[in-house]
């Protein structure tokens, strides 16, 4: 089996705020049963999802004010996620389920799976252009049958929209062009700028672009669980900062060992009130996502059935994502270490003079 | 992993009589599968269910008198599971099978799984009104995707009728009423006696009672798997023994480690020629069950995948099912230590003083 | 668990020749993913299917040439299975996938999945009737949910055409019929001479043959991977070599530890223009092959969930089955202590006494 980091301190996408309301939520992520709703004051929680007394989730249960009575056995349980009381029972026994630090922000809600202690919200990645007025974007969730280190490296490594997303996003231009890559603390990025390419078909219809264009993609990975995609394209020779803008943001929440939430918004700030734009962009985005999907879950497969031991080769377009993918396992081994775990192997990989003189 | 006590020395519901004839009928008990079938003079037999040559069940074999021949190679095994010959062949091997000590008593086929020198029918709960003229029942077999405990302690704590099955059998009185527990060698019993109180659906339809009504509830656990309940319900302050009797009686069998087979019969001793009666108490039944059935196939995902080492908080009105699980436990214990085995974890749970006070 | 050799060294069937061409063929085989396909100069090649750089199946990408390119970030992979350059990119890194060793003769292609320096062609067992102009044959593959060698000991105790295949080509003269066995390096075979017997119903209508007819069948088994059973069918009294003749064909080809591709040849050498006959011949070979498969994935259930030590009964009819099975362990074990692995324990089984004198 190869490699699978997992972090826990970290800030993940737990929902959309629009998911959220006065119905129970349940959610699994870093494979723990999750309930959110939204208290009356309008706030948002989100408690461990297995009631502190046979187990049953809350999130079957009944909502009585800001108090979830639980449908098995009647425990109260607060939006704490602390039990004050039991239906028809004289006794409060003294339990409680974990309830998860949460910040909600932009229409996100993020979710804090680690130490409680170490939930400081200034490590969220600004998303300002999800609430800009003079931004709009399309968004959504779509599951994924993969372990969520593959994600990473999907978003990490943008060459693979040459073979695979040929018909949308994709031209030999990306795959050709090749990337700076720089990294700080827990975030690694890179900068790919493509000058007088053709134009693609997703942007040629989007924004009625004709070749030849400038095309940029600058990426930004906030491990463990966010990436973000500058984008610019524009007549080439444009001068900066004029231009279409996009950004496209991917939340990569762990829901299981082999399961991943892909939560995605796609941002523009032109023709913000072109419903049909938005449309076909919101189509456009979940065609190339599923030709994702399909791919990472074939990898998936392919890496879980491997024995180990086997050497895996690089080469210098895979320095974000060989960075990305080492961030998490320094955070998960770090994680491990803390908890008197033994760290997992890495995979075996080519020596690393293979890919340490690129981009860097 | 959380704690799964499967007991094997103990007499299960393996069949109900009317299950077995002539036909060979595969079921799968503690994780062993068996061979039912009923001899030429009328009695029933039960051996394990794979030839000794190659392990093909003999219950997809021919029957000839009271010899199963093997349908892959021929083998031909007796009802006491021993070998006769082979088909078409010389050889007499000296080989055998399981043969299941049984015995078949109201209607219900008794299998006893552990060591044989052990199989005492006297051990077998008493069941008079299966086959009393003056009552009768209706009955049936659901499948459950979870494992065996989790339906005892269901049983055993049947203040879940308030919450899981308001619309038939539970109201705010169920969970409202404390129990008295005794319990006794292998049984763990509780008498819960609803006084004044207003009658469920269930049983205003069922009797024609109008509120107020006295309801008793007196359970029954015979481990390692039956469970009786006596059920009294006449108008509030009539005297014992006057009333509308029932008994539902569940036999907990578990098939696999996580999968039980939940058989029940639910007896009556009022209008017993109201055959229309009896299809309104079995669909209701049915109804409750599946509610059961569905809640605890969602317990059993709960508990499978929670972590070790999390506590579970109790009140007093677990006492009866806690007492069952731990019996259950103690039995399979003293199994697993007669065999050289280690035995298994128990569950880790609240200090014993916040249950010990109630109902002994 | 019960026993289960695969071997690694040995020529299995990989393909029949008309499955491979210009499309890339993937096909699991001793647990490994390999990509078949046909080269411009009709050859054929067969390379690990896992990309060296991410794991992506190499048979998603696109066939330049003899080159693949790999649909995930453009790795080219050429006929050898060594990386040829990257799409799009300057890096040509040094990369490679394992090729198997291939032979394709008959019709058929041979794969190798042992040591490549063992792969010697003469081991492979002669087919010529494949390729005769004076026989014909049908064939195909069908998939088996269950160990190779459950299959292999199916085929060599043909006892269980008596029981498994009454209506087609069983009947009681197989079972009654004594088999002599011999053996000799990597082949067990049996020889099984039916005189004066009844005809079954196949080949009563497949040739016309009324009764009493002499049937043979004689049996060879080249471990670890080939099972060819020669048939001759005449009027009793006939003289060898008269009569009509048969060969069917199997390569049990390991797919995974418990699956298994089950491929078939039947030939003849009487009426090969008769496609009518031809039509006949193969709907009910896959009749009878389809009895195997549901008798065979129900073993696979019943010795995948037995206890291991419990013992197995035989008779003399399973000498060939149980010589072929021991010569698989044999073989495993050698290639186990070759790799330093420790061999698995064999199935407990009756004194040898019971089975010696039998055939040999």
């Amino acid at each position: 089996m190869a490699n699978n980091p997992i972090v826990k301190n970290g800030w993940y996408m737990g929902a959309w705020s629009d998911e959220v309301g006065r119905t129970l939520l349940q959610r699994w992520i870093v494979s723990r049963p999750v309930c959110f709703y939204r208290l009356q004051d309008g706030s948002v929680t989100a408690i461990e999802d297995r009631c502190p007394h046979r187990r049953y989730p809350l999130s079957l249960g009944r909502l009585d004010g800001d108090v979830i009575e639980c449908n098995y056995h009647g425990y109260r349980i607060d939006a704490g996620g602390v039990c004050v009381g039991v239906a028809e029972q004289p006794d409060t026994p003294k339990a409680s389920v974990h309830r998860f630090p949460l910040v909600e922000r932009d229409g996100v809600v993020w979710i804090w799976t680690g130490d409680a202690e170490a939930a400081d919200p200034a490590l969220i990645p600004d998303t300002p252009w999800l609430s800009d007025p003079g931004w709009t974007h399309v968004k959504g969730l779509v599951p994924l049958k993969a372990r969520q280190v593959l994600l990473a490296e999907n978003l990490l490594d943008l060459t693979h929209e040459t073979f695979l997303h040929p018909g949308s996003i994709g031209n030999a231009a990306v795959a050709g062009t090749p990337i700076d890559v720089t990294s700080e603390g827990d975030r690694v990025s890179f900068v790919r700028h493509m000058v007088g390419i053709e134009a693609p078909p997703f942007y040629e219809k989007s924004m009625g672009l004709t070749s030849p264009i400038d095309r940029w993609q600058d990426g930004d990975f906030h491990a463990p669980g966010v990436f973000i995609l500058n984008i610019r394209l524009a007549p080439t020779g444009t001068e900066e900062p004029e231009g279409f803008h996009m950004k496209v943001m991917y939340g990569l929440t762990p829901a299981t060992e082999t399961e991943t939430h892909d939560f995605f918004a796609l941002g523009r700030d032109y023709r913000i009130d072109d419903a049909e734009l938005s449309t076909f962009q919101l189509e456009q985005q979940l065609a190339v996502m599923q030709e994702d999907v399909d791919a990472l879950e074939i990898q998936e497969v392919m890496v879980a059935t491997e024995p180990p031991g086997v050497r895996e080769s690089s080469i210098r377009s895979d320095v974000a994502g060989i960075r990305g993918r080492r961030l998490l396992e320094k955070l998960a081994a770090k994680e491990a270490a803390a908890a008197g775990e033994a760290p997992a192997p890495r995979r075996p990989r080519a020596a690393a003079s293979s890919v340490s003189g690129a981009g860097a």
